[in-house]
């Protein structure tokens, strides 16, 4: 264990760099925050770097014997962070690595087409987590998943599933040539999702909060379904559709 | 229609408060903002008073013989919504009155229990639209229904389905006497929701994002169900939660 006092020390500026993208995408780290994450984080031996609050310890039962440990004024910790009630902990994870289709045996994905809102991306890692999808595909234009809320609103999925940024249109193609159905997601020129058997085998691909799933896209899938409207609303959260979706079409 | 140009003008500080709880819970009313909202209070007959910007035009499609009109600064405007990019349309809109159960002839309803979180209420509201349910019941602990947040979620559903403060017992016990199941959402001790069929009549009881529906509720239901968990994820964000069992348990 190592004890850094100042906020100018440079490893706590290096750390304070993360909460920006492009050096988590330059270094393939990020932060996570708070007893909960950190600890999903550490079962899952992506912790790199871990940093304490002087006044917080360490819960006994974690075993942190392959990631250094820092131990900081709590001020310094609440400068890596962007909560409000920061809980005097912080890590620096691992991004998981890119991999391709082959690499993978991959049967449940979640694809997700230029999807804009944080809160919405976390909370589909954490639906496709939980409705047991085997990885999320993020594309080009979709809001960075490291972000501090897009980790905040996964709960720890992160750490449960693979999430790999990969060009979709190359996903669906490989995904088709092997049997596995790409559904597409669209309000008009598609059919209700009832009229669809549940499967051992698929990939979902939902789009974004405004426009839906792009266009070009819709084409190259195995077919396109929409979520009946009973009443006078005009379309469904997305994060809400995704999991009435994920849950339907899965086999139980 | 009236040009008020300052906002010193008693009639705006009497707005302004509409952005505070006890003032909306006193009058009745609530404040919406945004052309959208505005045009689905407007078909619904709920605008009381409608605020434009000088800079902005009433679109010609929209009926308002039934609403005061105020122009306004566009920065008068601007003080009385909390939104960052203001549209420069507000409109103050009644709340639902209350109602019992007998005066509604309700057969599908949403019940919510403590729920927190502005935006999961908004979502809920509109899946509950989006679904056909034909009432919201808001328990006691519940945030605000009209909170500028919950009415962005909700993107004008509160305009097409009655959203009711209740007692939930009371109401719970009224629809069991009128042969409407209630199921309560349960983690423990209840059934897998696929063990449930699909029905006609039926009201769905969900809870507070950290501890779900108070327990004493759970023992007045007719069944509890949960959502089973097939990854590695703790649970469901609860708005994701309600969309897939209201379009599980309505009969297509």
């Amino acid at each position: 264990m190592k004890y850094l006092q100042s906020a100018k020390n440079p490893q706590v500026k290096q750390w304070k760099k993360l909460l920006k993208r492009k050096e988590r995408d330059i270094t393939g780290t990020f932060l996570v925050e708070g007893f909960h994450l950190v600890e999903e984080a550490l079962k899952e031996n992506r912790v790199k770097e871990l940093m304490i609050s002087e006044e917080k310890d360490i819960p006994k039962s974690w075993n942190v014997g392959n990631c250094s440990v820092y131990i900081l004024p709590s001020h310094v910790i609440g400068d890596l962070t962007d909560t409000q009630t920061p809980q005097g902990i912080v890590a620096v994870c691992y991004q998981e690595e890119e991999r391709s289709f082959d690499s993978l045996g991959l049967k449940k994905l979640l694809l997700l087409d230029e999807v804009q809102d944080p809160g919405n991306l976390g909370t589909m890692i954490r639906t496709a987590d939980a409705a047991g999808m085997d990885a999320v595909i993020i594309g080009h234009g979709t809001v960075d998943p490291y972000n501090p809320k897009v980790l905040r609103s996964a709960q720890g999925s992160h750490f449960h599933l693979p999430i790999i940024h990969g060009k979709l249109d190359v996903w669906m193609k490989e995904l088709k040539e092997n049997n596995i159905p790409v559904y597409g997601t669209a309000l008009e020129g598609g059919k209700e999702y009832q009229s669809f058997a549940p499967l051992d085998e698929f990939a979902l691909l939902v789009g974004n909060e405004g426009n839906g799933v792009n266009k070009e896209l819709l084409t190259q899938t195995t077919a396109n379904l929409y979520i009946p409207l009973y009443g006078k609303s005009e379309s469904l959260n997305v994060a809400v559709a995704a999991g009435i979706l994920l849950y339907y079409l899965r086999n139980e």
